[in-house]
């Protein structure tokens, strides 16, 4: 990230070690089935923008944890994001040959392996959540219970499932803002309230505003990603540029514009630090990031 | 199932009743995106010979639990097993076209929405282990990590990797059992140590020998299946015969034969009633539950 964001590559470093580690210490580098332990570990383990970690690794400092206290979280809301786009790489869904400039992992490996891999390690989450770190059990039960309604049937498989049906046909702006909040917002703001939980703080008020932070930087990080997809190169991307309108998907550019896009986006930054400005310096990480999410060219 | 066992049978109406309940409660008849919520309960409340929640029931009843403590892990293995058929059926995968005498999931609904169904089924497993019933949070803790270690890369989700790779070539009668033991009985065993779990007691030699007794009744069932898929028909099955063949897969008749594949499936049935045989009438379900496993005509 930019040098513009100090703040955000402080903890940014950190936190990025911290969970390159815990993934490598926690996915299986051997396992009864040592091709599908690689392809867990190659969806896992290269590279991302790793948003989510840092999200869980920012709520948890703002809650007074040491980064320490949420790898954990953080790995399990990692390993979720991956099995998710592995899953939605399939063939028999986003039909998707590249992520992070590498190839898909089921054109790295193969279609029965992906599929394996991603379930896996959705598994993996919930053991680690379930088993790993010093939690109390019913920390550990609430991160779960909240993980479980970010990624399910009323959370991101349920937006992905609303993305598919939508291929071809023009949405409404509303119905695609509630497509995003699924799809994308909840595991977000999950990322927010496990950092939060990992403190074992009982700071009702912080857990609000991270929320509301995270509703905001949620939507605007898709709506930066839409203009991304017009606006950068394949190259740029790791993954196919031009890719929504392969697909015809409506966006928010050709909803909305561009330059009303690029406007909403950065209103939406705003809401998101301004839920965190009653906090001081310590919320600076997670205020720089919304501005990163907005301003970022990949 | 037979009026030869009858105990089993007095269990086995009462838990099937309990079990449908349960599971139509806890999958959504709506949800943010009703075809998958549809696909959910396709796969989930369509029949089945329903052993693994049988065997939480069981085991729950053994340790001295009510049914109704049971229902909750009676659920969450259902739902693991029927997303594991759910993604097993895929093309990439078995590439099966029926199941349980209907369409699989992705020929009812389509192959995304399969994926998609199978991986909120196992979120959904998750979740209710988190948030539903009433058990202590300990309890739920350590029912997540007992099901997780079933379920993933170490456990089902690695015997069907290792039985995928295993088409075509000829097995080690050793990596056979071992391909099932992950596939079927870690699974199975993950069963009863759920429903002792849901019992809230601590017997540990109860618990051995409820392990012993799934071990053993695992590969029984898997021995016993590879002999109806030679022997039976397709109609009797509900899915299709003769695919060990189809697939080239090496199985129990194709290495031992087929008589004596029954003795070594008879000889584990014992095993399975002895482990139990200290507890009196109380084990009846569970000990004819393991002769009908052998006995079985589908």
């Amino acid at each position: 990230m930019s040098s513009s964001f100090p703040a955000l590559d402080r903890l940014g470093d950190d936190a990025r070690v911290r969970l390159e580690q815990t993934l490598d210490q926690h996915l299986p580098l051997d396992s009864a089935a040592p091709r599908l332990s690689d392809a867990m570990r190659y969806a896992a383990l290269s590279g991302g923008k790793r948003i989510r970690p840092l999200l869980v690794y920012g709520a948890a400092r703002l809650a007074g944890a040491t980064l320490g206290q949420a790898d954990i979280p953080a790995a399990a809301v990692e390993m979720v994001h991956a099995y998710s786009l592995v899953h939605d790489d399939l063939p028999a869904m986003d039909d998707d040959d590249l992520r992070r400039g590498q190839p898909t992992c089921h054109r790295a490996f193969d279609e029965a392996t992906a599929i394996l891999a991603g379930d896996t390690l959705h598994t993996r989450a919930f053991e680690l959540l379930a088993s790993a770190g010093d939690y109390p059990p019913a920390t550990r039960i609430t991160m779960v219970q909240r993980l479980c309604e970010a990624a399910g049937v009323n959370g991101m498989a349920a937006g992905q499932m609303q993305d598919m049906l939508a291929h071809g046909r023009v949405q409404t702006l509303a119905a695609l803002e509630a497509m995003h909040y699924l799809k994308t917002g909840r595991l977000i703001t999950a990322s927010l309230q496990l950092g939060y939980l990992a403190a074992q703080v009982d700071q009702p008020t912080l857990l609000q505003d991270l929320c509301t932070y995270g509703d905001a930087i949620g939507l605007a990080f898709q709506i930066q990603d839409d203009i991304l997809d017009i606006t950068a190169g394949t190259e740029q991307l790791g993954k196919p540029a031009g890719s929504d309108e392969k697909h015809q998907k409506s966006t928010f550019p050709s909803l909305l514009g561009l330059e009303p896009s690029r406007q909403r986006a950065s209103q939406l930054c705003e809401t998101a630090q301004q839920a965190l400005a009653g906090y001081g310096d310590s919320a600076l990480p997670l205020q720089q990031l919304a501005q990163y999410i907005i301003s970022r060219n990949h």
